[in-house]
């Protein structure tokens, strides 16, 4: 399959988490991905290992288009970035001000089992009104009520969160 | 015609130019958006008015996918951004940091018609290992012979140029 | 007092917290700025109101050097940035992402009673490695043992820390 | 001389050039940076080599105070940045991105002897609003006579563009 079909003005969904190849969350974020890409949408992610491979790899194989926010450019390659399912590497060259836009794209975000750039991620997307589903990850203190943070348990439902805020977003 | 196909890891084509709506550029910047899109490239522009409307338009008219770096952000919206025919809004809330994403992450860029920011963005383009193609755009004296500036005079020669530069890609 | 006097490659201590002018921090803040002042240390925060105002006064009436890394930049002014009590604005126009800035720069950074915003500078400043005192900060699940996070409840007991931790700076 | 004395709210200048060692600007940034630490100015470069580390030599061995944006970060240190005679480091992580501040910072900006990454910077300063001194550095076709872009030869009658422009400012 080296083409791929998408709607104009598609849905974009961040998927944001560890870079860790032994992550625990590995396999929920295949599986977010795969229902990503089956639901037409895009997939958004760091463009790295761990979490956001296994995310790709998933809309990959389902037909999805995949979008990266790289740390890195080109010119100064980094290892891991961007993983092999990116189709659309977007080279930032700022590192961890990369996190911002990451936060600031998707129309809605799943993160899962991450650690202190994944918590960035969280926070920015909450201060700019991105919706944050976290699977598995404990609601946060320094966030109050105001926010739209959504915690759930399984992949399952992850994806009825994203079905239901879906059709809250003017796009569709 | 709401399905748009593009290739995996498709090449990507930067227009970068003047925001103005009566830039001399808007003509040609709407040439070079159809012939990127025939060849099933992917456009990458600014997002505003002007230069980058123009080409976001030849693209979309012709099939193509359209991404756009923006300077704002959802939350904190600016007049202009993104125009009607971007797909892919990139939001970074950087403002003009948001030029250097423009400058690195296309595999070639065509500059025509710009100020001050387009300028910013060939300068660091080049910097990056971006070669830049400048329509009706002259030779920078700060720009040395090790950078890859090419001049052209016509929207044939720059997509030829293009078609040249493409054939080195390791992509294609 | 027009003239400050500071040491060369003096300590930078950020003081990250709530912009609103209500916050109940504003009076450690105030304290904080005026201990850190005292020991000659330079002081670094988002150069806004609330907390950041409080500490930047409390530094500014003891004598000592206000900087201050906005999110706005003099084109594009933002109520409120720079605090009237900041001697070196750093604009950058880079909104949120300056926030990788506040996060990055200091040698010890306090938080204290903010949000989200807050919540980023934290995240960063840990996976930068700069140790984070967090007063009246409760510690955050997603940040695991491995970084410098310190909580405690008084100015005094924050001071303490970061006497205790200039003495490991290489500076001093 | 381990103190300075530096005046509250002081005028900033930002020198920017080439980062190489052999630049033929070298002599000249010295004398600039001297200069501007005579008058109680203090110095604002990028904090590398070359024309930067020149500048901030000459003023940190006449009293001034030296301020760098680095492109760099702690945990990912840069060779050259900051050097020696820097006083206060910036640390961003965002490499070329950090070139927007030091166009968007600096009260009045002087330019010798740069390549592609000075270019870019007088490009985003013009933008934003910073006079721009170029010394030994000829005008630009892409800049219109809207901006304030001031050609010198020397770097007497650069002192002389700075203390023109520094009687406009307001801080003073």
């Amino acid at each position: 399959m080296h083409q791929i079909s998408i709607r104009r003005k598609p849905v974009i969904i961040g998927i944001m988490g560890s870079h860790k190849n032994d992550s625990p969350g590995i396999k929920d974020a295949y599986a977010l991905g795969e229902g990503i890409a089956e639901r037409g949408y895009v997939l958004l992610t760091g463009g790295g290992s761990g979490v956001m491979k296994a995310a790709s790899e998933g809309a990959h194989r389902s037909g999805g288009l995949v979008i990266a926010i790289l740390p890195s450019e080109k010119k100064r390659p980094l290892k891991g970035y961007p993983n092999e399912f990116v189709d659309i590497p977007i080279y930032t060259g700022m590192y961890d001000a990369r996190n911002i836009i990451n936060a600031k794209t998707p129309d809605i975000i799943v993160a899962l089992d991450g650690g202190t750039g994944t918590l960035s991620e969280i926070a920015i997307a909450l201060k700019s009104g991105t919706p944050v589903i976290g699977l598995h990850c404990p609601r946060i203190d320094h966030i109050d009520d105001e926010y739209e943070f959504l915690s759930v348990n399984t992949v399952g439902a992850a994806i009825q969160k994203i079905d239901e805020l879906v059709k809250t977003l003017k796009k569709e």
